[in-house]
């Protein structure tokens, strides 16, 4: 009897959507709903809207609180808020130098940021224990438990097989590959625990709160520039990963030699050509031969400090190296024409010293615009990225629909 | 009232669906299908089969003949078939040497292969005047009218604006840019025409009936090797084509110099970096200069069969062609992770003798595997993917959702 079933359904159905709708209404308007204002802004009855709004306040995602005396004779208004602090997330960024840890609230705001050094020639089940107590201290400082924890996302280096919750390949950290990270975090946590590649998260955090926030196109690409160069692509609001797992390797394109040398030594280091030849490491080594302010190869400000001040030296190696990077930038480019790139990774603090020639020279390239943003968030994005994430994962407990990442 | 809207909502939504899930099983299934099979296959009850097929009758979309004696008592069972013939649709391949049209039925089942011929010199409004009377003759002999076309799908060359339906730049077509062609089309076919660029019709065609068809991936990129190196690109089951309608252009990366030499002159011919590399001229100019047979521009096919009979100039201008071609396209494997690409173009034609070599250097960029095919589909892919586009649209008419392409 497909209709009655259809009533069944419909009302249940229904019923869900409403309660869905009106958590919509008031996570998205401001702080002081009504069942007026928020009947208005769904479309739905007021019976049904306080039919909702009840069941959320059981559910304890929603605070109900009695207006001041109204000035309508009746029942007093009631004011409806969404309970943010109801539930957390925790995004978490772990690399070869640092292990940071993010603890949001349901609504995304950031309540504590925890940064914790890791020491050189860590171990994996060291590194493991540094991210431990990190996210224990990082929650205790936000005033949660670990029980308070919905969902938690990771982020790193390297290769990752996301529907097993493994690192495959992580050339930068020793002993990480293989570790079980994944399984040992939701095993202590009792919550979806999310891994994925570090530049991954990168991309969705830029998108979500960085430069090009406010930008209404759906695509994105943020390019890692550091002593490694790697690609977060997000096309039509998915990341795109490859098929794979293995999409945006830009620091393995070869553009190193002529069309008729043979490719350079393969994974002699497990750098890539293109990281060799516009990597953190090769612009240090490019300064030191052309005998301009080189820095250090952790920290080569000093060298766009130079060219931002106008030294021949500097300014030249400056712009050699925008010349091969937005070589490399264009093959990107004219592949995917995103539209918009963010360039992150310690190299893009140099800003638009380094940006802007970098732009000048991919004009001479590319077919169609393309803005090149420098990131904001530093060495947040990946984290944040990874609170957005867990923010998704964290929604499916919501009557809401969560969306695709 | 939400239950009682819900209820009438839900009969008249879970009928269209009835309808839907049975005029799918009819057209998946084999051609002898009966109420009890429908039944079994969609899960309906028999009278919910009956009452949606007569609804599919009456629509004249599906054909119900009396089954020969039953040899249960009661009712004789009926037989029902979907109509493939109640409508079709056009695929359409505009090129600068030959107008291709292709009619096909509801079923995808092509009835006409017409190939027109395009002069040199040839203006807009006569390529229209071939594409018109082309289509007029291929419907003829379809054994058709034009008003029995359901939907029709242009391939061009060049930069389209699809929802606009305007070629904004056709290098290879003088006077095509700026022609109303699909309102032309419009006005005269009354159907719903769309245009896209050439390219990305190949990669429809190629991953619905090509040699990549097979394939349980999502994502197919299709390379067009001639005179003109583009790119057509599937990610998840859907066409990208960039934020300004301009990914893809492989043609356009820049191999051709020296990691700190110049780029080369901009837009000189229209012809891009990669283009001026590899493309069928410079192959054709590389054979020439090695004192390998050459063939001439238009057909660089004696150039393989030398190097398949071991002739040594030959070999090497092969080895060496594949080497360049490899660079490139490793550029877009490392960046989109594809898993998969199919390469079509007059080049494409030597086959193995050049797609071998191509593999080898391949793998010494890529990081993970990715299966390099020649088309099958040669010359047709364009046209195919064309009445993919068409039947997708035509769908729309079909009492089921239409796929996003």
């Amino acid at each position: 009897m497909p209709p009655r079933q259809a009533a069944a359904t419909g009302t249940h159905v229904v019923r869900r959507m409403n309660v869905a709708a009106v958590l919509s209404a008031l996570r998205e308007g401001d702080s002081s709903a009504t069942v007026s204002s928020l009947a208005s802004a769904t479309g739905l009855s007021r019976p049904a809207v306080t039919r909702a709004l009840g069941e959320l306040r059981d559910r304890g995602l929603v605070e109900l609180t009695a207006a001041s005396a109204s000035s309508q004779p009746g029942r007093p208004a009631q004011y409806a808020r969404f309970r943010a602090e109801s539930g957390h997330v925790a995004g978490i960024d772990i690399g070869s130098h640092k292990v940071l840890v993010m603890i949001a609230d349901l609504a995304g705001k950031v309540l504590t940021v925890l940064r914790a050094a890791v020491p050189a020639g860590v171990t994996g089940p060291e590194l493991f224990e540094i991210v431990r107590s990190g996210l224990t201290a990082a929650v205790t400082e936000a005033g949660i438990r670990l029980s308070g924890l919905w969902a938690v996302s990771v982020g790193v280096p390297g290769v990752v097989d996301r529907d097993r919750g493994e690192v495959l390949l992580a050339p930068s950290i020793p002993g990480w590959a293989g570790l079980p990270a994944v399984s040992l975090l939701r095993a202590w946590l009792h919550c979806p625990v999310s891994i994925d590649n570090d530049v991954n998260l990168a991309v969705a955090g830029e998108r979500w709160r960085g430069a090009a926030a406010d930008a209404c196109s759906d695509s994105l690409v943020f390019v890692h520039w550091g002593r490694r160069i790697g690609t977060g692509i997000i096309l039509n609001g998915m990341t795109h990963r490859g098929s794979s797992a293995a999409a945006g390797e830009l620091g393995f394109i070869d553009l190193a030699s002529g069309p008729d040398d043979p490719p350079g030594p393969r994974h002699a280091d497990g750098i890539g050509p293109f990281e060799r030849l516009v990597g953190a490491a090769a612009i240090h080594r490019l300064a030191q031969e052309a005998g301009a302010p080189a820095g250090d190869e952790e920290d080569i400000s000093p060298l766009f400090d130079a060219a931002a001040a106008g030294e021949p030296a500097a300014v030249e190696v400056v712009e050699r190296v925008a010349a091969r990077f937005a070589r490399g930038l264009a093959a990107l480019v004219l592949i995917l024409d995103p539209g918009r790139v963010v360039i992150g990774g310690g190299v893009s603090r140099a800003g638009d010293a380094l940006l802007e020639p970098v732009r000048r020279h991919l004009r001479g390239h590319a077919l169609v615009p393309v803005t090149v943003h420098a990131s904001v968030l530093g060495e947040q994005a990946v984290a944040l990225g990874a609170v957005r994430h867990a923010l998704d994962a964290a929604e499916e407990r919501l009557p809401v629909s969560g969306r695709e990442t």
